[in-house]
């Protein structure tokens, strides 16, 4: 397919989170209770459930997002929602587990507003909570999948996985590095958020017993989303206000080449070079700088360019779907990737 | 069964492991070859076959005895070998997965007398390439064992390697406690080592096509073996030869609560009291100090008493086996378990 797809939600997205979240959370919550303890008090800290002792402290927790991919694949392929839980389940898992190493990486303090498991339990329980959820996932996949297609929705599972390693690998040092380009950067962003998006939607498909031609289709649809996701992440990460977004810094104070500053510093202006060189500085960004640095990046072009490719690969997304009349929510989904503050 | 079946192997343990080495590096180099660089890189070089720039370079890597087992669990179930090579393979890359993230957790610096990821390619490439790893498993045991046993075998391997985050979790924390009791220090060791060593018996069962009865049976051996040679582990740890072993640091001088240490502890005799003032003390420990620790510890009979368990765990474990001339192999590698020096 390769018309124009308007998108025009028949739903608001926020229900469908909430809807998937009612749905997706008792096996969520099941998993988790199997683990022994600690790992099961630290996880049940960790998706906003339980405060550092384990006492109920309903706090905020994840978008849910990557759940409500593989429901509503699930739906866009005819399937019913209750088939693709156990996906559900194993995508928010996955995605949880690298959170919680990613946070070790990145030496990052906070996380919807709390503080992250290793600064509460110390980076080796850290480290063992996402190996304990990445198992978690993989037994629970293999396990509820439905059709028998369990081996199946795991091989991709795991390439994501390993897709997501290479992008995190790449972000780690592309943070230092200053040649990045932007296909550098969106091949970072692909494995970052990309594949597991892909993998979420591809599962759902799976789980809806579509034939392989649909699944591969549904995987490309959500590596689009993820990209569109990814960009627009990155244009709230300099951009978006941080009492709402929940980030508490700026990504430039950081010095991320994210997909914005990597345009700027490629757009070969006057703009990129003084914004080069604010970046190769060592010293911490004063208010100022991190004011300046997002003044050239949106003069250089960096901010719009962002914004009409999140916008394109939206409409790359959409016209992956097999039927537009059931992929409604998917269609809703996709809007929300775009327009939202946080 | 329950008859006390005497140890005498009809071959060499060391041609044993020799002929595993030979029919499953092949499987393991081709997993490691598909990943992306530079993941691919570090595990070639964690595994001792390139230099840190990726040059071949024969060095000294693991015993192999996991995958040994799984080869011998299978042929004790009237197997082929050729069956249990994913398994063998599977069992041996998550084992490598936690030891770079054990090594991580644990500060050390040197593995088989090189030097450990992480000091080399720094903290997060060492949790990344561990996340790899165990994805890399995951995904060639669900594609690759034969007779349609994979989820089995996926969930046993899962399980374990849950196991072994709680195991790994009580070992960073009893480090420093003081009332551990020989019931959680059997506890924490069969999480360390018994979970993977039966579902390495385990998986080699069910590679064979083995009843479910004897793959239960074939999963208790292996953890009977896997606390053997923990037990032996810790022996080694205190009293054996440096030179010999490839430990550098005895695991007196970290203090460590191993069992020979937690047997004297709790041996309620004078030797225990002077023990646990040396155990409790804040300073480096002195040459002495630990020389006096290792006498205390053998004095209390910490020493005689771990080698006694090791011995009842290895004859716990053959009373598991099935059928005492299929079980040749197992056997031998059963009476390497405990009378070995490194």
């Amino acid at each position: 397919m390769t018309a124009v797809v308007s998108v025009s939600p028949t739903q608001p997205p926020t229900e469908i989170l909430a809807r998937t979240r009612k749905l997706v959370e008792p096996m969520l919550r099941e998993a988790i209770a199997a683990l022994p303890d600690p790992l099961r008090r630290m996880a049940g800290y960790h998706f906003g459930w339980w405060d550092v002792r384990g006492n109920p402290a309903p706090g905020e927790s994840g978008k849910m997002l990557r759940p409500a991919l593989t429901v509503s694949a699930c739906l866009a392929c005819g399937g019913v929602p209750e088939d693709a839980v156990p996906a559900a389940v194993a995508v928010e898992l996955i995605h949880n587990f690298t959170l919680i190493h990613d946070d070790v990486m990145d030496g990052d303090t906070l996380r919807h507003a709390r503080p992250t498991v290793w600064t509460i339990w110390g980076i080796p329980d850290a480290v063992l909570l996402g190996d304990a959820l990445h198992a978690v996932a993989a037994e629970l996949l293999v396990r509820a999948m439905p059709h028998g297609v369990g081996a199946q929705a795991l091989q991709r599972l795991e390439s994501a996985v390993i897709e997501l390693c290479r992008g995190q690998h790449e972000d780690c040092h592309g943070q230092s590095g200053s040649g990045a380009t932007i296909a550098d950067c969106e091949r970072m962003e692909m494995g970052k958020t990309g594949a597991l998006m892909g993998c979420a939607c591809a599962l759902g498909a799976l789980a809806a017993g579509a034939a392989p031609a649909t699944v591969a289709a549904l995987d490309r649809c959500g590596r689009e989303l993820g990209l569109a996701f990814q960009f627009t992440d990155d244009l709230i990460g300099i951009w978006g206000d941080p009492l709402v977004s929940g980030k508490p810094t700026s990504d430039l104070a950081r010095r991320k080449r994210s997909m914005p500053v990597v345009a700027a510093l490629c757009s070969q202006t006057a703009q990129a070079a003084e914004l080069a060189r604010i970046y190769g500085g060592r010293d911490p960004m004063s208010p100022t700088d991190i004011a300046r640095a997002a003044e050239l990046i949106e003069e250089a072009g960096g901010r719009n360019w962002t914004q009409r490719q999140a916008d394109r690969h939206i409409q790359a997304a959409l016209c992956e779907l097999p039927d537009a009349r059931t992929a409604a929510d998917l269609i809703a989904l996709a809007c929300l990737v775009t327009h939202r503050n946080r």
